[in-house]
């Protein structure tokens, strides 16, 4: 079952845009067993378009067109379809509802651009769109499936989960393909090869093995292609039973949730509660854990203490223990994750504190340095990392590490 | 003058790794001038290859393609090529001297996959690599330039900007593009294309318009193909001063700044400090802030309040008022940037309060619903919004909305 994405877009081609959204679909569909044969990146021209999409539903099973859907003159994508499918347009009621809903809810007023929007042409199938203006379409011609999505990525993700992944089950008879998720923090990824390597060497043959790394946290992903659900399901908890030995410590999860979901799971579950003090990742962790709808259940808050002053002001820091330790010490992230504790009367608390770069570095602690401290209502715990010269990944490796910590600390009740 | 670029590999169609070197080397030959044509991505096959390949040289002036030419047996690009162009191999002894020196380097030996990489198409211009093992290829074919380079990004990037981009310089008589983006905040996408209509109606023919939105900003990008830079810019500089009547209050900027970095620059300039109580936001208005390098300058820290009691212990925002207002309300969220102006002693303070959703919306106030608010010495403002119900855009776009009030704020001195 082969199938073309075609991304329509300046943007994309002169490298303004990179395309996450083939990216996307791309791991979707070949998750659910489909081949992708080619992604195609055009210019919003007629010419370039028209021929695209012929060249492509004569060479695929399944073709993916996102972009080029908006209100605005630039967007030509569907008059396109309608062109080559030779299909006329007419206002759909349930696009135009929804159209408006959105409008409404924006506090806007429908304008001619939003009507024209809901103008859909009658040969296609419908794909409400509930969080833009633009509809999906899918179109059958010569054995092939077309399918036109816009291309803001929330909207495209939204209507592939909600509505063309389940069609397109439907449609076709795919093999059996399972997958699951083992999520490991803690560990280099060429550490982790070194470490695992007689473990991948004997994994059955019908499992795929591939690493994904992120910042902080690195995903084994094993594919599993059989006949049956059955038998894939016992070969992969085979061979995560077989990992874990190698590896036990790093693994701290299974399956598609993040760091920050398990620990507010276990949070909830344990009904204990949270606080942050955050110098170096200056507010990320308390954004992480706040993402997630409920995390109020067990974060009450936290504070930024970027500058020292609030370091001394609200974290009780002596100002004679930053100076003689400097504020990128363990005896300064320790006093912030007591006193933050203390502060916002919680469970646990967690402090940081780095030199997140480019700058601010010296010999004796460079860029990348980061101490944390996590306290509870017995014990003061800190540990130092360098997480390398990017100011991004620092922020996030020092999150990812933290909430770590906590995990661990929940499972044992000590570090 | 048409530019194909061809990505080789089914790590990029499967999603596993998102496509950068194509929006990289479309950057660098958009900005030469170049129009870049499409951007194709294939599976590592010989027959793919072959049919993408040809495709491209009859219908562009150049073609890049990249990845395939490593040492193992899936590695086919070189094989390919030289079959395609009917080249003999023979080992290059400069390649040879390159590898040589590579591999030493690393503390290796010479084999024979890395002896095998030294042999070179007779008929292509040789394009060294000194951070890697496998050379470029430059060959010309039917008035198009086919150009084949590793896919490492480094080394890709490091072979384009010595060897490549010089010698098309030589070999291209050139037009001149410039490209200006416009950044506004505050408008729908659809109401800008109806205010802006007769703006866009009258652009100069030189100049193509292109809509980038992405949560709580809509960039405007102008391109301009002409014969002179100076005529380019007199263009652009033109139709700016031309748009300002219609949307001069939602400009919040020009090129690639993002909102948190401008107001920094506009803080920094005013040495003016700022401070954040974050409630709906979870920390997310001081983690943007703090992701710009130097930003201690500015910002001194921010209190997350997300719990209620936090409001009223830290903020000290009386329990009477969340009882009677609700603690998403005009009045709770000028206590907060009045007593946060206060605690971390900053000229400005933004407070945010509201219903990221997607639960815990009443009738009344409906998810998405948002109170944000700004203190400075003299003054308290407070605005509210409805941001839709993504919980994460929802976050986002308050942060940018409270961003650029107090970029207005900074402008003005007043709101």
């Amino acid at each position: 079952m082969k199938v073309e994405i075609i991304s329509i877009g300046d943007e994309i081609l002169i490298g303004r845009t990179i395309n996450t959204n083939a990216a996307w679909i791309g791991e979707q569909l070949s998750l659910l067993g489909f081949f992708i044969n080619r992604v195609t990146t055009i210019s919003d021209t007629e010419e370039a378009i028209t021929q695209s999409i012929k060249q492509a539903y004569t060479e695929n099973n399944v073709v993916i067109i996102t972009g080029g859907l908006g209100p605005t003159n630039d967007d030509i994508t569907k008059l396109i379809l309608c062109k080559l499918f030779d299909s006329p347009l007419s206002t759909h009621s349930e696009a135009l509802k929804n159209i408006k809903k959105f409008v409404s809810s924006r506090g806007g007023e429908m304008n001619q651009l939003n009507k024209d929007q809901a103008l859909f042409p009658e040969k296609a199938d419908f794909i409400p769109n509930y969080s833009g203006t633009a509809s999906g379409m899918w179109f059958s011609h010569e054995n092939c499936i077309i399918i036109s999505l816009p291309g803001v990525p929330h909207e495209m993700k939204d209507m592939m989960s909600d509505t063309i992944i389940p069609k397109l089950r439907k449609e076709f008879t795919l093999p059996v393909i399972v997958h699951e998720h083992i999520l490991l923090s803690g560990i280099a990824e060429a550490k982790l090869a070194e470490i695992i390597a007689p473990w991948e060497d004997s994994l059955s043959d019908k499992i795929k093995l591939a690493y994904l790394p992120s910042p902080g946290i690195i995903k084994l992903r094993l594919t599993c292609i059989t006949d049956s659900h059955e038998q894939a399901e016992k070969l992969i908890s085979q061979a995560i039973s077989d990992l874990k030995p190698y590896v036990q410590d790093h693994i701290y999860g299974y399956g598609l949730k993040n760091m920050e979901e398990i620990v507010g799971d276990m949070l909830r579950e344990n009904e204990a509660t949270i606080s942050t003090a955050e110098s170096c990742t200056g507010g990320n962790i308390a954004h992480i854990l706040t993402l997630i709808s409920g995390s109020s259940q067990y974060f009450k808050g936290g504070i930024v203490s970027y500058d020292n002053s609030i370091k001394i002001n609200e974290l009780h820091v002596p100002e004679s223990t930053i100076t003689s330790h400097g504020a990128v010490s363990k005896e300064v992230v320790e006093i912030m994750a007591q006193e933050c504790r203390k502060k916002f009367n919680t469970t646990y608390a967690i402090s940081t504190s780095g030199i997140a770069g480019p700058t601010g570095g010296t010999e004796k602690k460079r860029v990348g340095t980061v101490w944390i401290g996590i306290a509870d209502s017995t014990n003061t715990y800190s540990y130092t990392f360098n997480f390398g010269n990017n100011r991004e990944r620092v922020i996030t490796r020092t999150s990812i590490t933290a909430l770590n910590l906590i995990r661990k600390l929940l499972i044992n009740n000590k570090l």
